[in-house]
């Protein structure tokens, strides 16, 4: 019941508008203090005094492990999930990493799933994808930055110019990074998840003592730019190899030339990459971590245990409000982009301008070439946000110029990043 | 049998070293000509004289169509297949787009799947990412790069100023463009792939006729030339959105800012993004034809076919050899970033250089700065690739040195790009 666990029950109270193939119920919760102050009402909720209860009960289908660490009461509910015969969804990394290997065993030998999509890279569906998705695919290679708050640390220096101290004191502040940030800084927590990966994509026991950890705490300011200028971005990489029949599996800081795809994944981004024959490379990239993605991801691995577990092709429910394409009206507001040739006279760009002035549209960018030989200037404008009906307007006043050569083509300009 | 049904085969063959849940045997093959020159060897499978006798034969479990068209062998054999409760596996994006409601509401009612992961986006798996990892997230918005020869039409006539008409011959002549490329260019390819997405994310009854779709046919090397020198990037852009109750799914040329991310999305690739409420923005960038990577998400749709569905934590398999972790040697040649701080005297940066000869490690770039007021100059070089050892001899070496201030830190360069 901590953020997490609390943006699930507020994506369980919206149930009606995603997309599950069934009904959830929340039979009960419990934390560690049942009284602090939360963003979601527990109140109608079952009240269970320890993770152990709610596990060991018999009125729940599902245990949704949301407490972390790898021993005590995390470690006893999951096992007492299991086996007692209760699929478990889990967004705890280090003991998935660290116990993984048992629990799998356990989860087989009583024939109910463990899942862990939430335990790498939060919102991003990479654990689906290399376990289900591309068990066709011989992976030669899973990589990724798959801890945000290293990344941020990374980006915000050499961006804002302040040394690893002054950005990790503003992370805390703003709860990015943790009051211990250890785990995180020092790789542990992205070695975790790079074992797990690295276990799917390689049919590998999961073995986190063979990880060859480190982290992004002896990075300088002085490192990030000097890596800069000589045309490389430094970031925290974590990586599971196949070498032969072995699995090579590490986190350290490397130098990525900055044409690399991760060289552009700044701030608290997450990036996987994974490398397979016949594949070829594909890149997954999204939030890592906070209460909505993670979230997201635990809903995502609770509705794979539905029954039966045939979906419909489209993923219809019968619950689902169903929607239906409408053809779109053209009618968004938006800034454009209008190309087209001008006649080489005088007052060809006075007449221009005018046309879009008529129709209301502002000019927020132009630029217009000497003529070729044939006495026709290109020209650009990107306009200030309009309606689509003004738009067309402009274009049907400049069509009408004289001075204008041929049909002006415009383009929407993309404003959402 | 054509480029993709063979590169299937190939993967069918290779099955030991894939993480399938099960084992796969090929019933029967099919294809327009039985002697016509394949890489794959079709000689010890089961002939069947058309699609239609090999969906309807009792011998198989899956039927698996990769005909392509949405009129005659490839609708009919999917029609009997689906009708006799056989799940279908299907590349093909033009009859899912156009016919799959009728066909979903067939695979509904006979209670089989209906798995179409290879017709959006080829090796991405976004259909199973959309349907069921997201199945928990309440998505606004999906948009794409999903014509891969579109995005390399137009990737290429900036990159070699060349125009549409010479780029898309050489296009044709590599094997990126259909000898007749309408379906591509017009967008309509697109368009069908923007439609499947659109049908998932908004559990909206898939309709065609309701998607508006303008290509690439009409962009001339001006505009790109021109968008780019005011900040702009021209892509070809396929997208659903929610309004209301309504889905508005289009594919047109938008001028994208250049720090937008698919603004870097360059050549064949394709991308996909899903914008979703609590989760934020995932992307998806990957190969979005070609035989290796379709073949491998057909390869992941049948996997999902075994059963029982539930799979071990790790996707272990019996059949899979398993491999195991193992300590990183540390013994891979790279290049590698190397960072200090030199002593402002004669001779400074003679005995760092021949600290690096010694180890016989050749710089490929260095950079120093003037010192301090403390009298240190940082300096920064980038190696040739060495070995480990070596690096670690010339760390040594520069560490004896009374001219360098303090321990100079290494941190590899990756080169795998």
């Amino acid at each position: 019941m901590g953020h997490v666990g609390c943006g699930l029950i507020q994506l369980i109270e919206r149930q009606a508008e995603l997309r599950l193939p069934g009904h959830l119920i929340i039979t009960g919760i419990t934390a560690r203090s049942r009284d602090c102050d939360r963003v979601c009402d527990m109140s109608s909720y079952q009240w269970f005094d320890t993770p152990q209860a709610l596990a060991a009960s018999e009125e729940i289908d599902v245990f949704v492990e949301l407490i972390g660490g790898t021993t005590g009461a995390s470690r006893e509910a999951v096992n007492l999930a299991l086996s007692a015969g209760k699929p478990v969804v889990t967004a705890n990394k280090a003991l998935i990493a660290e116990q993984g290997a048992e629990l799998a065993e356990l989860a087989e030998k009583n024939g109910v799933d463990l899942l862990f999509e939430a335990a790498v890279a939060g919102g991003v569906p990479i654990v689906r994808a290399l376990r289900d998705s591309f068990s066709g695919v011989i992976v030669n290679r899973v990589s990724g930055i798959l801890n945000g708050t290293c990344n941020f640390l990374t980006t915000e220096m050499l961006s804002t110019c302040r040394s690893y101290e002054a950005v990790l004191q503003e992370a805390q502040a703003l709860g990015y990074a943790e009051a211990d940030p250890t785990l995180d800084v020092s790789g542990m927590d992205a070695a975790h998840k790079a074992a797990i990966l690295s276990s799917i994509a390689f049919s590998a026991d999961i073995d986190f003592e063979k990880v060859s950890v480190s982290g992004v705490e002896q990075i300088t300011l002085v490192d990030l730019k000097f890596a800069d200028r000589l045309g490389y971005s430094i970031k925290l990489i974590a990586e599971g190899v196949l070498r032969g029949d072995s699995v090579v599996c590490r986190v350290e800081p490397k130098a990525l030339p900055l044409e690399h795809p991760f060289a552009s994944v700044n701030g608290s981004l997450n990036a996987v990459r994974v490398d397979g024959e016949a594949l070829g490379a594909v890149t997954f990239t999204g939030p890592g971590a906070g209460a909505g993605p993670t979230a997201s991801a635990v809903m995502g691995d609770i509705a794979k245990l539905f029954r039966p577990s045939v979906r419909s092709p489209f993923g219809r429910t019968d619950d689902h409000p169903l929607r239906h394409f409408v053809q779109g009206q053209d009618t968004e507001n938006s800034p454009w982009f209008v190309r087209g040739y001008l006649a080489d006279k005088p007052g060809a760009l006075a007449a221009l301008s005018d046309a879009l002035a008529r129709a209301n549209v502002s000019i927020d960018k132009l630029l217009q070439d000497s003529a070729a030989s044939d006495g026709a200037s290109p020209f650009a404008i990107c306009t200030h946000v309009c309606t689509s009906a003004q738009m067309h307007k402009a274009v049907h006043y400049m069509e009408s110029l004289s001075t204008i050569i041929g049909v002006p083509r415009f383009i929407r300009i993309e404003t959402d990043l």
